[in-house]
């Protein structure tokens, strides 16, 4: 018989539901394998067992809610009404919010319990946190969102909530063998979030699998068609290396190859798409807006607190105030519209397109959380995408491949990304 | 020889510059007029004259800075670090952000002095403040920007801010006799800023003439070209009532008129555009957007503050509940990309339109800020618009009219507005 922190987050929904579970027992369970596991990885950067005891208890006196039985991890750029928001910088230290971010009192309202904050870079941007890989504590976990990745990966919470606005979700998850979702741009409210830059900053979701990120996005993004309930049908799905390709470590073809062979066992053929024109500079697009938008939105802490924040946050600020210009910008945002209007062309027949998630396995060291740019593409696009585990690489730390979408075709990636899992797990 | 509150940001700047004025002088100088006006208007929210004084008297020791010598009233949904930031609501009274908003750094930095936070309506909504309109305290001032936009009628600061999803910076504007300019969508950053419905939320500037919104806004957003520095050329300008036109009171008519005279005797011809196809359902695209967002940006205050918020916010979430789905939500998303992928149609050859920016004179009362269907379409549509003031009408209130540009169009469009302005003074 499973541990209770094994169970996905439907099972134990299901369990509270149907009486045979109690959200203080999950809730112990949890905090149990909290204190046996995370000394070695540090996701958390607050974790009060008492007060989420407390809460568990007032969920179990409460009513019902479609999300009560279900543990949520909530990265630091996330306001919080009863737990400090730090924004994963010193600078903010203590800093309590008069608010639940949006998605928060989302899914409160809806019986989820907020377990704990779990640890940020600086501002969701470079400067990493303490979190390690819980596969090695010697390698990143990725970032920004590292925290979550890492107590999703290690069975420290069910649900975890990060960002991405390069490839701050979908790459720390893929590093830590965690499933994740970016849903399409703004379909989760991100009032009460840090903003890095504006025109990407979407809100992620983390789990042990696809049917728990797609029925926790259905309940707090109000679109129960999201959930994914019954078998899923056979995706038309296309392989797309992108113009990222040259970055692949070997590990990363893999895994394609590993989901490739796992659909073809299922009678799914997987054409190749080739580099296509229109699509082969989104990665100079996504930087042409972020530098210019990151300058922007953080403008307060570069400028007035540049003694409290990290040397490196204030060392991107400085670097990127040469080249942020308007008519830079203007051009990043003229390309980035072209791209959108075309992204039918890119598609053609497939549903969803099947793409690494990050160049290959997490890198060694803790100061650099990995390249985006298997991410940028598709989060400047405003695309769905789904990471899911598949297998490791050369040096035991898990691997992912990635599911893309057209943008707010959201239901058919989760369904297609789930397929996939479906396929990988059979295989 | 005029008293320095009649003189506009640009002038003061200009003095302090040569050397001719100190800021601390000009800043004493609103207090006065503040004390002798403000107890029958209420514009402001926070306004603290010893904080001031200090703060000028700090701008006077300090270097330049492109904005010194001017003074900024800042709508009180925007982040304040050192003075309190309620948007609009008991629920919120003392709050102290631990940042300033973006804008707020940005003038800040740039030498602009942050005089005090104005009067908005809650959440920037439906339920009013205390703000009486200056021309007479028995009609409204507009909303939600109420404070902002009777301090600058009412000549108690030289430029504030206010914040538009509907109507909100332009019609109080109007309803004041203030020049006000709301830019493209996110020409000026919002992080800071309570979100209302951030599809569009925008910072709006209001000033006494057109060069000091465009002024401010050259500098905040990085933008050195929308800056009106010499004469402005005549623009190709047509007449557009939109589909709001059954709505306007005869005042609008007679505004319009009057600028098209003034136009006129600058050998400027003011061509009529017809009500356009799939431009006539405009406003139903805008409510059917703006109540998703709404309902899900406010949703921790609406299901966690129920009692500490005004009964009309309440009433209002309340009202939205049955009628957002995603359904229609996503109708409306659909709607508003195929009518803004049309706009050039709509401009065909023209620089800009003129339309009115709001039905006509401020209603009586000070329950409702008075109807928001001439600043809808273009919010939605993402529209540079600027209105300035037109006389008059029958109760001795002012009038405005609207220049509305293409989305990303705004140097061109606050230039016209310039050119406007200028004509109407002249006529």
């Amino acid at each position: 018989m499973p541990e209770l922190y094994e169970l996905t987050a439907c099972e134990t929904v299901r369990r509270v539901a149907d009486g045979d579970l109690t959200v203080e027992a999950l809730t112990r369970a949890y905090l149990e394998r909290i204190a046996d596991v995370d000394p070695a990885i540090e996701a958390w950067q607050h974790l009060d067992p008492e007060q989420a005891i407390a809460s568990a208890q007032a969920l179990d006196r409460a009513g019902g809610g479609p999300l009560k039985g279900m543990l949520v991890g909530v990265k630091d750029v996330i306001d919080t009404v009863d737990m400090p928001t730090t924004y994963g910088s010193k600078a903010y230290l203590g800093h309590r919010p008069p608010y639940d971010a949006v998605v928060v009192a989302q899914f409160r309202h809806a019986g989820g319990l907020l377990l704990g904050k779990t640890v940020s870079t600086e501002f969701a941007a470079a400067a990493p946190g303490k979190t390690k890989n819980p596969f090695n504590a010697a390698h990143t976990p990725g970032g920004s969102s590292s925290g979550s990745a890492a107590a999703v990966g290690a069975s420290m919470v069910q649900v975890a909530l990060g960002t991405q606005t390069a490839g701050s979700t979908i790459r720390p998850a893929a590093f830590c063998g965690a499933v994740a979702y970016k849903p399409t741009y703004d379909l989760i409210e991100r009032t009460g979030t840090k903003t890095l830059a504006g025109s990407f900053d979407t809100i992620g979701v983390m789990a042990k699998d696809v049917r728990d990120v797609a029925f926790f996005t259905s309940v707090v993004g109000g679109r129960p068609n999201l959930a994914v309930t019954d078998e899923p049908a056979a995706p038309r799905i296309s392989l797309y290396r992108s113009e990222a390709w040259p970055l692949a470590q070997p590990e990363a073809e893999t895994a394609l190859q590993r989901a490739i062979a796992a659909l073809g066992k299922k009678g799914v053929d997987v054409p190749e798409i080739p580099l296509m024109d229109g699509f082969d500079t989104m990665l100079e697009t996504h930087t042409m807006m972020m530098d210019w938008e990151v300058l922007r939105a953080l403008f307060y802490e570069h400028r007035y607190l540049p003694e409290a924040i990290h040397p490196r946050s204030l060392e991107m600020f400085e670097g990127r105030v040469p080249v942020a210009t308007p008519e830079r910008y203007d051009e990043g945002v003229r390309r980035a519209a072209l791209a959108r209007a075309n992204v039918d062309k890119l598609f053609g027949d497939a549903d969803v397109l099947l793409t690494p998630p990050s160049p290959g396995e997490a890198p060694p060291g803790l100061e650099k959380t990995g390249d985006a740019s298997f991410n940028r593409m598709w989060t400047m696009l405003r695309a769905p995408c789904v990471t899911v585990p598949a297998g490791v690489g050369p040096t035991g730390l898990p691997i992912g491949v990635q599911i893309v979408g057209r943008p707010g075709d959201d239901a058919r990636t989760l369904a297609a990304a789930a397929f996939v899992e479906a396929a990988l797990k059979a295989a």
